[in-house]
C-alpha cells in the first residue's frame, strides 16, 4: 500500500504534511470508522468554489445560468470517475472485503467520492490555495466550452448513466394512465427501477414529458435516499 | 449613495481596492446590465464552503449526511435575508425604478442574492481568506447546533416558505385518486400554484406522503425555471 501512496502524492503533486488525512481520503466506510465521508463533504464544497472559480475567469461572457450548467456537466459523477482512474484510485483505495468482491474498486460513486476527500483532505493539509491548484490541475485536460451549458442532460439520460454506472437494469417505463380527449391528451407515466422497488410517476402533455418528469422524480428519491 | 457604500464597508469591514466591484455586487439587473448575477455565481459557492469548513470545525461529531442537513438550514434564502437586512443592504441596493415600486428593496431572494455578490466580490477582491473571515463574521450571531439537522424542512414547509417569501398565494392540494383496497390505500395528490399555472402530481401511501412528494415535485419544477 506504501508505493500506492507514493506514487498517488506523485501524481497529485502535493506530499502530505499529515499522511493520516491522505490514508483517511482513501478508507470506505466498508473498511473502517474511520473512513472519508466527512472529508468528502469539505471536498465536495472545495471542488465546487475551485471550478466556478475557473469557468468565471475562462467563460467571462457567459450569464449566471449558463455558468451553473457548465458547472454541473464537470463536478458530477463521470468526470470525476474518469479523474480518479487517472491518478490510479482504484488501486489505491482502502475497501471491506465484500466490496472488493462485489466490484467496488471500480464503482463510479466510490471513486468520485474518494476524490472529493482526496481534495478535502489536501485543503486541511496546506490551506484552499493548495486545494485550488489541485482541482486546476485535474481538470487540465478536462474539455470546457460554453456550448456544453446545452448539452446538460435531460433526466431519462442522466437515470439511464446513473443506473448504468452502477451495472444495474434500465429503468421500465409504462403508460399508467392516458387522460382527455385524443387531441389534448395528458400522459400518466411509471418509471419502475426494479432492483429497488421504486417506482415513480409522471404527468405529462406527451408520453416523452411524461418519462422525463418520471424519470427526475426516480433521481430525486433515488438521490435523497443518498443511494 | 456614497454615504451608504462608506457605511456598508465598515459594516462588511472590508475596504475595497475595486469600489466598482462593490458596485456590482449591489445591482440588480433590472438597473443595468452590468448586474450581480456572476458575481452571485461565485459568492455562492464561496459562501458554500466557507460555511462548510466552519460546520466541519465546530460540528467534529457529525456524519457527512447531518453536516449537509445543517448546511442546508444556514446557506438557504432565509438566513441569508436576515443578514443582509443587518448591513443596511436594502438602502445600498441599486433597482430598476419597476422593482423599487413593487417593493424589491425588501424581497427576501433580492436581498439574499446580493449578499451572495457581495461575497464573491470580496473574494474577486482580496481573496478566498478574506471572503471567508468575512462569512465567519456574518455568520457569528447565527445559531449553529447539530439538532439542526433534525429541523431541516420538509417539502410542504419549504415551498410555503417560498411562496410566503414572495408574497403568493399558498397552493392548493387535492386527492386526484385514491388506489387500492381500504387498509392498503395509495394516494394520488396534486398541487398546485396557481399564479403560475403549475400542477404536479405526488404518489404515496398516506395523503401527507403524497402531498409531500407532489411538493416536492413543484419545488424542483420551480427551481428549475429559476424561478
Amino acid at each position: 500500500m506504501d508505493g500506492h501512496l507514493a506514487r498517488l502524492q506523485e501524481r497529485l503533486r502535493h506530499r502530505f504534511s499529515d499522511p493520516a488525512l491522505l490514508a483517511r481520503a482513501l478508507t470506505h466506510r466498508s473498511f473502517s470508522a474511520e473512513h472519508n465521508e466527512r472529508l468528502e463533504f469539505l471536498g465536495d464544497s472545495v471542488l465546487n468554489l475551485a471550478v466556478s472559480a475557473l469557468l468565471y475567469e475562462r467563460l467571462a461572457a457567459l450569464p449566471e445560468g449558463d455558468l451553473t450548467k457548465v458547472r454541473a456537466t464537470l463536478v458530477k459523477q463521470e468526470p470525476l470517475h474518469q479523474i480518479a482512474i487517472g491518478l490510479g484510485l482504484p488501486e489505491a483505495l482502502r475497501l471491506g472485503e465484500g466490496e472488493v468482491r462485489t466490484g467496488g474498486r471500480r464503482r463510479p460513486s466510490i471513486l468520485a467520492d474518494a476524490l472529493e476527500a482526496l481534495i478535502g483532505a489536501v485543503y486541511l493539509d496546506a490551506g484552499y490555495a493548495a486545494a485550488e491548484a489541485l482541482v486546476r490541475r485535474l481538470f487540465e485536460d478536462v474539455e470546457i466550452n460554453p456550448r456544453m451549458a446545452a448539452s446538460a442532460k435531460d433526466p431519462k439520460t442522466e437515470l439511464q448513466e446513473w443506473l448504468q454506472g452502477r451495472k444495474m437494469k434500465l429503468p421500465i417505463y409504462r403508460v399508467a394512465a392516458t387522460l382527455g380527449a385524443a387531441h389534448k391528451q395528458t400522459f400518466d407515466v411509471e418509471c419502475e427501477v426494479p432492483e429497488f422497488g421504486a417506482v415513480e410517476r409522471g404527468i405529462g402533455a406527451s408520453r416523452r414529458a411524461a418519462e422525463q418528469a418520471a424519470a427526475a422524480a426516480m433521481l430525486l428519491g433515488l438521490k435523497a435516499k443518498g443511494r
